[in-house]
């Protein structure tokens, strides 16, 4: 037996751990244990400056730019790079993998080929974006580096709370206006690699290390209006009702039946608020308002989704008397993974002898913006019951090890090696 | 052709007419045209006094017990009072028929009475019941004349903003602890009736001018809540979830086969408040509280609805992974109205060529309470629309003429007439 590849070509499994606990540390809630570095934070420029002393301590050429962006970079030549990575920000009360395990792992692969005298034939960065949880809509960070940030962007988001994007920027002494030069020039970037926590069961469930991810699935989100009639509970006899909260569950129940008939194994159909008028236990609900946000992979697919939906909301209208509005408040077309990216990271998987499913994303991530202007990818690890975007986050070591290392073969098969290194 | 029945024996439509929108004047909010005499308020107070004064014109002894209710009595002997009337207090916004027409229609039967030189052989008294609407819980003015008002009741009843029903009484120079005198002896009332407006849909949209109430259905009232987990709606396969919103369509899809199985044609079931955690469009429901109020004219069938409404809860429950409790809030048996009564009615209806068909309440109406100490009996007169509680509530006054005729004739039924009389 011989045991090469895991032992030659390998991350520092302690290593990661040890500088992803430190950085899990910076904006840790002390009640909650959850993290709290959510974009623009002091918290969230204390972990930039944890990464950027990591970063040039691996001996790369670090750089902040007008966007948060920070890039740690491995010059070893005038070609486009080969960027690895993921954001630094977090949600409120979020956890310590999510975004910050792809900066870490990213790191990692740089310094483990440094250890081991592997140079690439690419120049290699490792990247750490901010504002990806989306505190001001979209993601700044990775869609400054894409040249999709606009002044009236800069100059009008507000968070939930009202704060402005622009008076959060100046109160880090960053220019908010020097966010509109973090575009990359063409071709600069070779392809862009990010290693990421799944936030879904899947994985875990299925007792799968990794995920080699197809792509984001697209996404439509409607707010629809059913409309009837508010009566008295106890004088308006059932068949004299227009009961607007019926026809919602008439509407959900056929969603099952929705997705038989028009979507495919990883469409997802979600109501996810609701909204009764009057809502009192003694009034036949007059109006609901409810929330649709449908997913697949397929933008054809998604599109039968949602003729099949408008179709079933009419016949649920028609059959109680309701009448109906449909407002689409958005349409994100699939991003798919490049299939380069995906073909390296199934020779990686091959290679390393993992077990490595190809799944869509059903959570948005940096990649997709990154798709804009490169072959662009992602790797999922196990979220530990699915869970994220809290306190109780957790990936099994074992797993981001694996993940980590599909990453780094991932990042060398996509950069190439210089000939006098060799690859086990 | 013989014009007798309607001829002799008949209310005057103009005068009760008169003194209904004279009355609708007082407590009317100029902006909507609502009525708001919310009870014990100075609007209230004030619908009193003008109709203590018809009541005194009428010639009739009149009293104000100390739970707020106004009586007119035509003392014509010593036996049990035939007792007519209604509720003079209005929810805020109300409509001006709303209880005001039960009160003038018995006032006019006994002005009717006298003018045509018609003496009952039992006293008749015309009743105004105070805070019928439960502005603090319950049928006060009328629990208050069936001896139900407790000190404890008095001293700790809130409305909706605070205010304490003590407080209310007193404002208005009230002893509330009077209120405990206002109980009537035993026996000395021998018949209820109470006219008054569907605030449903039935009679007006079957084109009936009146109908005969078999009694008020009994309700129960319950919150359930179903709890499963709360997920991304974009990483959580449809498979994977156990959302809670899911559970509650499938359940309120059931209801119609609820009823079909367990229930009766009148039997009614609504889910009118909804709360969904966390309420949001991205995120599966990770758990839903709802209410169920459910009627029925018959207790038996109240069980069987009930028994009914949980396994098909825990059918839902099962079928989507979730855990669910059922809080009871409250459970009224059903108030049949008296044989005797309803009887009376009919032979009245006969007499006056009146199609009334028979019909429970789904509403609550000062009759249930009357009828723990006295027989007690209700009759409907069409809402336009099933329009209540609403500035908007109106009825014909072809049937209000109806109506109140079939008051007046079986209150003569009720009543009997002295001998030296003669009907029609």
């Amino acid at each position: 037996m011989s045991s090469k590849p895991p032992r030659r070509t390998t991350i520092n499994l302690e290593r990661l751990r040890r500088d992803l606990e430190a950085l899990g540390r910076i904006g840790r809630n002390p009640l909650t244990g959850g993290i709290d570095r959510v974009s623009f934070s002091d918290a969230d420029m204390e972990g930039r400056r944890f990464v950027r002393g990591l970063m040039e301590k691996a001996g790369l050429t670090v750089t902040l730019d007008g966007a948060g962006n920070l890039s740690g970079r491995w010059n070893v030549g005038d070609g486009p790079v080969v960027m690895l990575g993921s954001h630094l920000d977090s949600v409120p009360n979020g956890g310590m993998f999510d975004g910050a395990l792809g900066v870490i792992a990213g790191l990692e692969c740089v310094r483990s080929m440094r250890e081991m005298g592997l140079t690439p034939a690419l120049p290699i960065e490792v990247i750490a974006t901010a504002e990806e949880e989306g505190r001001f809509g979209g993601m700044f960070g990775s869609q400054a580096l894409a040249g999709q940030v606009t002044r009236k962007w800069l100059e009008t988001a507000r968070d939930d709370s009202g704060t402005r994007l622009f008076d959060a920027m100046c109160a880090q002494s960053m220019d908010p206006y020097e966010a509109l030069k973090a575009k990359r020039p063409e071709g600069s970037i070779a392809a862009f690699l990010e290693l990421h926590v799944e936030q879904g069961p899947v994985l875990h469930s299925e007792k799968k290390p990794v995920g080699i991810v197809t792509g984001i699935s697209g996404v439509f989100n409607w707010t629809v209006k059913l409309s009837g009639e508010a009566n008295h509970s106890g004088t308006t006899p059932m068949n004299m009702r227009r009961d607007a909260f019926a026809g919602l569950a008439e509407f959900a129940c056929a969603i099952p039946h929705l997705i038989a008939e028009n979507g495919t194994g990883t469409s997802r159909i979600t109501i996810g608020k609701v909204s009764v008028e009057p809502n009192f236990p003694h009034t036949v609900p007059g109006a609901v308002e409810f929330s649709i946000v449908a997913r697949d992979m397929d933008e054809t697919v998604m599109r039968a989704l949602a003729a099949g939906a408008k179709s079933h909301i009419a016949a649920a209208a028609t059959k109680h008397g309701l009448s109906f509005t449909i407002d689409e408040a958005s349409w994100l077309a699939p991003s798919p993974c490049h299939p380069d990216i995906i073909a390296a990271c199934k020779r990686a998987a091959l290679k390393l002898g993992l077990d490595a499913p190809l799944m869509p994303s059903g959570a948005g991530h940096d990649t997709q913006t990154m798709a804009a202007i490169s072959r662009a990818g992602l790797i999922f690890v196990p979220s530990i019951g699915g869970i994220s975007h809290a306190p109780e986050e957790r990936t099994e070591w074992a797993d981001i090890e694996s993940g980590a290392n599909l990453l780094l073969h991932a990042a060398i098969d996509l950069a190439g090696l210089h000939p006098q290194d060799g690859d086990e």
